[in-house]
């Protein structure tokens, strides 16, 4: 797996705080970005983040190419609605090498991955099998294992990134995914460090673990209402 | 695969014609609502699509069971924002009965199609396997094929049932996804008959087709000019 | 101010509850939906609400008539972007008679109430003069005040009523705005109680305030977790 | 009224080209980035959107400040869902100076325009009366006309922005938005010409007028088959 940033809003921090001071402030936007220093800005958004109040994190986006992620979670990935995605087709990409993402706990064990990886080429031979006896790429790929390996660029806002960022990284999510943040969190972190910290398990905001059940990072509100 | 319309906003055509009066009439839309024949609603949506006026086919949804897809369709349709899909999850659900979706282009031919069954069976059986040496549901299904059938809830208001019927039931598209819409239509053409009659190729509305190559449907719009 | 519940996804609660079984379920919603018991699926929605497990509760929706809300409050409410509105257009409707939604602050004083009263009034002689002139509608309207009273019919599903009540009945919102939500919790609730329940200040979820400052309804999570 | 463009997705046509190759190339994005010209991009960006392709429109994004303009335009633009608003609040700003915005259909004649301003500055006059008896502003701009200047920082993607400039940019819009999105598109096309010849009324793309009546731009789709 492989998360490059490939593009983001300028001055991503700065944009944000001078859009939100507009609610309030007299100044048009266009002054308030130019005084708007880094440190103030980083302020401004903890206060924005904390309060709950969102919105002027949608102003700065990044776009970011997330390579070598299986079509698990691709599929997983897409579901976040506020967000844009274009994804490799495998109607039209004739697949020559077969990659795909072995699940840690399979890769582990030796002979698990021997089966596992076993496996999984089978069904990428009898597809080249298929598609070299005149079936379509669209139809042979029906046997491809959702271990396969993609590529999706996908564009996201601040405050979409904080929200599924506060789902993804929950320990309750899949490996695969919470990876896929982590490297989505370097890779903001690197150009907007406050939004960065914020990438994070969604109990760090709440203050508690509104799952069914904690895995202990956080207790829940009953468990934390009970200690008082 | 099987489609079943489990509900949807009572009256779903009468709503949206009393709603689109609203913006011009000094009538309460409760009023308007009692007084709103099917046959004028039905005159009225005919005149809000061909206008493009679209917004108030928003006022009635409409949840339909969609079992038997395969992870190929799945993935193709939850890129559809502007609806709510809840899927049967691979996570938690153990597979306990192998079912595939085999594209009829194998399907056709007996020995396409033993070749591919065997090799979905040959995946599943690895899965089993790996279940049960004790690999989670949640990693061993890395290996399962996207042939493999979910089932999928979805709600879809009238506007993007258009717009996604739009793509979905072009040539273009792939059948499977083809075949997915048109159980849709069928279905939402038994309780709201004017919106299912616009449930089609997108090329119907535009009095011609945009793709870059016309499947023979309609010209393109440079054929068409060229004629005139 | 009325507000009218004109229609609803026929037994909210049992589809919602249905559509979220599936997830973890082997069974059809078909058969699910027909077990489904209103008194399990208020427990199942409880559950999901206080877990942040949203999505099922998509699946329902609501659509409501907002007469006599002020542009004020109109302009607010088109805010929320999750879901459809249909409003009466000043561009083509002509008002005939004047009617202004007063402030609480100043229809308590009868000076105060006169002088606004007074005020509202002559801007819109001014507006009918104008019309009379030969104005079109649309730009005679550019005088009217925005305390003039429209009408909306909206569409909401479940999961977007909770948030915009979370927002729209903490103390902090503008009266007008607070009050329109109580009418439509109260639509709701009488035929989604469980739904109804939720549609509270969201402090009730949380916990705690997380505004910059609290009302007193719940501290904010640095004076609970002093207390503590 | 101005419209100034503060920030926007570096090079942004070059991005949306990289990221819709990817679905039928096997690089990845990263290198197809710096491979893609301004010219090449700019061929793919007229070819998609001619076809109607938009996804990959959505990765670049543009945030714009919207200066003076009035209520009546704002409350129409925040009606676009797929887009970031974030306004000067009338909760908490006071309006020291009345700056309104006058219909040219009024400002032409002196005499018109003399009424229409005697009448927003006595609201104005008043509303300021009130403040200083002790009103808090949230209530006493019930009074402040629609006319009222406002600013919004407005943040949207390439797609929508086509989108919305299909509509606002019609004839059949009024006047003060269709010369707000003239100032978007002036703005855009400065850094990205392609996307900026776009923004224009839908008519240019559709091929003909899909409204109830043409403004003799493009004849309507019945007349322009009754022409062949």
């Amino acid at each position: 797996m492989r998360v490059v940033l490939l593009r983001h809003t300028p001055e991503p921090e700065v944009t944000i705080a001078a859009a939100a001071r507009i609610s309030t402030s007299p100044l048009p936007t266009r002054h308030l970005m130019e005084k708007e220093g880094q440190e103030e800005a980083a302020r401004l958004i903890d206060r924005l983040i904390n309060a709950g109040h969102m919105s002027p994190l949608e102003h700065s986006s990044f776009t970011l190419s997330l390579e070598g992620i299986s079509r698990v979670t691709s599929h997983q990935l897409v579901r976040h609605r506020l967000a844009s995605f274009t994804q490799r087709s495998q109607r039209y990409v004739r697949m020559s090498e077969p990659k795909f993402v072995t699940p840690p706990t399979l890769s582990a064990t030796p002979e698990l991955r021997a089966r596992f990886e076993k496996g999984a080429r089978a069904s990428f031979d009898l597809y080249i099998e298929l598609v070299e006896a005149g079936v379509a790429e669209e139809d042979a790929r029906y046997l491809l294992p959702s271990a396969m390996e993609t590529e999706v660029v996908m564009t996201m806002n601040a405050r979409e990134l904080i929200t599924a960022s506060g789902l993804r990284l929950c320990p309750r999510a899949q490996w695969e995914i919470v990876s896929l943040f982590e490297g989505i969190k370097a890779e903001v972190a690197r150009v907007a460090p406050t939004i960065g910290k914020h990438l994070r398990p969604k109990c760090y905001k709440l203050g508690y673990c509104d799952e069914f059940k904690s895995c202990g990072l956080f207790p829940t509100l009953k468990e934390m209402t009970k200690t008082v």
